[in-house]
């Protein structure tokens, strides 16, 4: 039996885990579980991850560059438009909690779920929320907010609200308001929001 | 040996419990271990809770009077100012979040970590929130806002936002500007907030 890794071998695993983390929360799903759903063997999965945490690391970091991706597509979509592309971002997190398996923000969840700090999927997931606190940072004051640091940490609270609230009361409860929070939010801080017809702040 | 309750008995598992469910998260903790840290025998513990499930049950219930009382006594500061006690509200709940060991909001993590939705402390969580979401609407109608449930909902937002941003970037991070969110969003539904010394609207 070689040990050279089967190509795709990764891949599966990743999507199998990624299905049964969402489906019943990471810390719920255990390695044995992992192998039995792939149908590959054990040492399979261990070759490619030492230990489940390494494994919920890895989920952590592609939905990272998953949700990395969708956040600048909805970004591209109002170029030259700052205030617009900082609705953007909420929009797209209330568009991407329809689903009515939604369970939460997995960056949020994981950090619930895995309390020790140095848990590598934690630091993954905090991570990426810093990541986004700067990137909205960068975008309310190319938009030339007021306070850029403070609505960006508004928008946090409303992005993470809404991610908390779909995955309890569902989507039509407080988290369908979102884009409207958000929107009073940017309004207040950029008050003479009128983008030209070309994208610029008139 | 009796099987008489023994009084007392309940509260010792309850507090155990909280301790550890607070600690590492409701889903990881195990009865055996309560048993183990209770210092109680195993059927002790069965005869309080037939179940982990019923044990997570009890304990967010336990969770939803220390908080409804507390939400009561902020609130009952601003008797006949419903705006100012709305505020209160989210005031409360960020002061709640400034322990270093703040993991996050109890009702949103167990219903994260239990994602069928007839779990019983699942149910018991969102029940919480629930009821929190209609007061907030209560209050914001006293204060005659322009639209009650928007902002009751966006308030939910702020609120389940603080939570999850504290136990993930800390208290000074996002989470830090949670009061003055609010304020923004409730002055946007409560244009003529001036509360006369009397306490009643102006």
């Amino acid at each position: 039996m070689t040990r050279t890794p089967v190509p795709g071998t990764r891949r599966r695993i990743l999507q199998t885990a990624a299905r049964l983390f969402k489906e019943h929360g990471a810390r719920a799903v255990g390695m044995q579980q992992v192998v039995e759903e792939t149908g590959l063997g054990k040492s399979a999965l261990y070759r490619e991850f030492t230990s489940k945490d390494e494994l919920v690391r890895a989920w952590v970091a592609e939905l990272h560059d998953h949700a990395w991706a969708q956040i600048d597509s909805a970004i591209a979509r109002h170029e030259g438009d700052p205030a617009r592309q900082l609705l953007a971002v909420v929009e797209h997190a209330q568009e991407s909690t329809q689903d009515s398996d939604a369970h939460g923000c997995t960056f949020y969840n994981t950090s619930a779920e895995f309390r020790d700090p140095g848990h590598p999927g934690r630091r993954e997931a905090v991570d990426h929320l810093e990541r986004l606190r700067e990137r909205l940072s960068a975008l309310a004051t190319a938009a030339r907010a007021t306070d850029p640091d403070a609505l960006a940490d508004m928008l946090m609270l409303i992005i993470s609200g809404l991610y908390a609230n779909a995955a309890t009361l569902g989507p039509s409860g407080p988290a369908a308001r979102s884009v409207a929070a958000a929107r009073i939010l940017i309004d207040q801080h950029v008050p003479a929001h009128v983008p030209t017809p070309e994208g610029r702040r008139a």
